[in-house]
């Protein structure tokens, strides 16, 4: 049944294979008026794109997308956009021998059950994080109408992979380095890291952390398209998630009530435990989230299995695969930000009004 | 705008406030044939009703549910459910000293702000977790379907309150204690920290495992429908849960590719590491999820705040309160995966068919 | 599967069924501020409340509705409106008599089908006309607010009663009549006519005119969710409806393109053969619309039929029953226009801003 | 806000301007097993396509559909479908002269009133019927599973252009004419008229019937979904339709209760004054509609309108227009036909199954 879609009033809805002719999406409720060109796209897919340096996927993609409606003299017209990114780099030969096996910690045998039997196995087919391409693209534009309409800004970073924690130092730190790190002082150890896991055919997991920042006060709509759940569902759509919090996350468990609940005063909140969202509502303050993303499953080291014959063997996935999954995330985790907030931000606009001369919709008090 | 709806197949819209005169929901696209009495639901919301024990608030709701519609003789006929709790216990002159204050921890300033200063500020109005029980009622019937149709059963138990971990020892404990605790050994001990909170007048957080099991493999409707991705949404809409997890959860972050994968023979997968869904999709495996949930809020201790005019105060907040919303949000969190599992069933047989003589959508290999 | 809401950003939920405890609704999306009362909304359920003239069924319902939440204070909150009205006048003993039957022109068979043989076949159940009461309800506070907020007026009246043609006189008679007639001339036909068919055991077919008056220009969503389609929509899915016409309707077939197009001068279009709507979006002009109601099915007339045994038998349906299911109707399509343009003024918000000081969203140039 | 996409279980998403890059479609909910090719799709697109014979315009378009993703060897996948079609001959200087008018019977004016006088004025961007091609696309993938997997047939004609009514003779006859007209006895006339009409340089409306045969008992979701209203809601979506009827429609005014009912015998119902939909929900019987289309807009004749800046002129609209866009409509309103029909088998499905060893959805007791 239908299930690519995200967002109601903001709604992005994806197609493609990862070795299939071309991915695409459909955005559908852009406002008008927003000047957007294919660079304000690339930008970000650049971010994402894999080959770009030696600790990715050494598949080469240039990703380029090309706008195919919505967009008149560089302006948005409130008509549904149309991108398109061909796939030029599909080696599927590589794939070949994986044809009738389940790749064990990949969706191949879950795809079967589902659809009968019917998959495109070439490189995972739509369960690749390939798709996620589509989301940086529609993401961009997101982002893009974000700023400028309400200088709302959306950044994430690698926050830990494996032992090594990496602290937020400083985003321009984040912005040049190709593991996203906020901190200068890890990268000789990221470095260190993901070599030995490719020298040992192996992969790691990781944590990200995204940021909002400047979000009004007013999203979300309680009781169940609440801003957290929306960001819950949206963050856990992206492919090896399998963790996220909101605010202090887990660390809740160990707290008081005391201690956790954001104390007020007139400059505003004193504290952001909640991660700027009570209530399922936004509070005027940074949104923040952490993501625990899986270590890659594609690895060399040899792991038992079953074909779709039901013969036991053992296999080692070759091909072009990233030692940390969690790394080429990040611009896909602001992406899915950066469509909630949208979505909520037209929905929120939908109920702001002034009924009978009654002033509705002030201004938050303050947005520290 | 409306975000008091949950599902697509089969869909949840609730409506009430903690002191209004009713709760109440409808529930669309329950399948006819499938008997239920006001008993089956009430089973449930007894389990999340308060005041049944010392540990939770002495607001004493009998919670009684009556069925308006859709259940005919004794069967549900397929037309929409009505059920209707009317609130009896209401103490509203409890909350007028905080009618113009913005309780820290609570939602009041979020939905002042969404609603143009709009409330029902009587015990939290809609923001409250008296809401939940028509999630629980509603979960009643999905958990009665799945079982009786797929015998899939859903349960859950308290895994840490504070710095208290409780293991999964046996279903039964479960039952017999106030805390959903599955390890008699530990009752000691939270009883003398809810105790203890109670004295103080604070309150702690807690974690949840919930598990649903016999899940038959295929459902989910990647990339954005994700089975995982709705548990996600459906889990963090629950008043004060700030972070989730599917299977390892944060764990995945110093995990091995090699470690974290879940091999596969003949005779099911190895371990579980994925937590029943790969690649959004259920593999037939026990689903396993677990549930941050912040501290209660309305805590005696003073705590710092303004009031709607901007004026700096201190506030005690009286009343009839949880020291450990964790505790009863164990059925309210069974119902949520019951509700996504029961969408996601109807949403898979929409799919499910022969075309042409092609056998489709054939059993699992095993559903260890 | 569900089906019972309609609206996006405005969405209203129905349950309930003719002869069970209650019908019921849930109002999601209303925004803040508007000041609502029982009596707003009892105004129009007793406009098409049964029993009140010797034209309509004889069943006695009071139709009183009560607010259940949503509204504190006598003002909307932005939180989920539950209305009920309890069933008080079920005569269940009048329907066991076609317990086993599937009366023809109703939707018994069809329910049987649907739904594997259950049903509630006491009075049509589900499938009752009784259920558009909630619609009613629902419809009067979107009518509220749309007079409130916007001047926007909804109205409607009979246009024709078999071969007896209404023409539009003044909305004054048209409530000071039982007919919803605009033609004061033509009341005594009318009544002879409803006369005749009680005598015969008959019934007639109906048509109904609806207009909307001070629609701002922009409403509607193309391609596919156009105000014109949305509205055929809701007007399809009232019982008895049968054909729909925006503006010239069913005569644009012989029309030349010369003489259907409105010209537009600076005071406006100079004629309104589109009925309101260009593109599926709202022009500034009167939004009118024709529907084409189905006579009563449940006549004295005996009827062949077969029973769910298969055996042939004629029929006799006694009870309370409309000889002109249509004048009732009036208030229903009335709500039912007002739902989807409630719907639409909202998503319209929702879109409507300026981007990088680009104004957008200026007024229409006029609004003949 | 978003509204470009029909379906719930069967999901289409279109975007594409008349003159830009190209036009595009994704449609989400095929089931897995469907083979399916290009020239499937094509034969509808070619049935619809501009250029084909003198009585449509003579844009010449091949509309050559590229299948990108969802097929795999030959056959769906069950994942999204993503189709494209590139715009080749788009004259764009045709247009240049109406930049800055509206257009009366167009959509240019509330286009710019919607979109804050951003729009594509390009053949009417967005709101030409040039987009109505990917629905002729997805809707051929919906006839071919209906056809498939239940022999369902969806066929329309053309049954009136201005005064020449055509009945139904046979379909052979449809298929063998530009105007897909059943009567051969009336094509001398047909085409006098469109020849008159090309000579006036006006244009004339039409009426078009569609019929699905075989088409199960029991699809349509009551109250809201009906199948009835979504089918109003399809073709109404459809540019220039400004009336629908089923079965009977507006004849049903003048009906009597004892006339209108379809009787039911063991042999089946014994009339279709109903349509084949009953409640909302089809009965099993042939579902009929019939469409009112209005007469295209640009014509040669001079009309009156204003510029953007509000001064008043006369303009003569140049360009490759059909002088009825009704004739081209019958493969679009098949298609729309076909989109909701599989749509509404895929939600039917959902809710079918035993409960408890309850027999449901037992097949009709017949489908004549």
């Amino acid at each position: 049944m239908a299930g690519n879609s995200i967002g109601q009033s903001f709604r992005v809805t994806t197609f493609g294979e990862s070795h299939g002719i071309a991915l695409g999406c459909i955005i559908d409720g852009v406002p008008p008026g927003l000047p957007i060109t294919d660079t304000d796209i690339q930008h970000d897919l650049n971010r994402r794109r894999p080959g770009t340096s030696s600790y990715t996927t050494q598949r080469r993609e240039q990703d380029e997308v090309k706008i195919l409606s919505g967009v008149f003299e560089g302006v948005t017209t409130g008509t549904p956009i149309g991108l398109l990114i061909e796939n030029k780099d599909q080696r599927s030969q590589d794939y070949s021998a994986i044809k009738d096996l389940f790749r064990p910690g990949h969706a191949d045998y879950t795809y079967e059950q589902k659809y009968g039997g019917l998959r495109d196995y070439r490189g995972g087919g739509r369960s690749s994080a390939r798709e996620t391409a589509m989301r940086v693209a529609a993401g961009a534009i997101a982002k893009k109408y974000l700023k400028m309409q309400y200088d709302i800004q959306i950044r994430g970073y690698l926050a830990q992979m494996g032992s090594i924690v990496c602290d937020f130092k400083n985003w321009n730190i984040v912005d040049s380095n190709p593991f996203f790190c906020a901190d200068a002082s890890k990268l000789t150890e990221l470095d260190s890291l993901i070599r030995l896991l490719k020298k040992e055919g192996d992969s790691i997991g990781a944590k990200l952390t995204i940021l909002a920042e400047k979000v009004p006060a007013g999203l979300g709509e309680p009781v169940f398209d609440r801003l957290d759940a929306d960001l819950a569902h949206a963050f856990m759509s992206i492919n090896a998630v399998k963790g996220i919090e909101i605010g202090d996350g887990f660390k809740v468990i160990k707290q008081r009530g005391s201690q956790h609940r954001d104390e007020i005063r007139t400059n505003g909140f004193q504290s952001n435990h909640a991660g700027g969202i009570l209530g399922g509502i936004s509070s005027g303050q940074i949104i923040s989230a952490n993501l625990a993303m899986k270590p890659t499953s594609s690895i060399t080291i040899p792991g038992k299995t079953i074909t779709r014959f039901g013969n036991e063997i053992d296999i080692t996935i070759k091909g072009r695969h990233d030692p940390c999954v969690g790394i080429r995330a990040v611009p896909i985790a602001e992406a899915m930000m950066a469509i909630v907030l949208m979505d909520h931000l037209l929905r929120y606009r939908a109920q702001c009004s002034a009924v009978n001369n009654l002033v509705i919709c002030k201004q938050p008090a303050f947005t520290s």
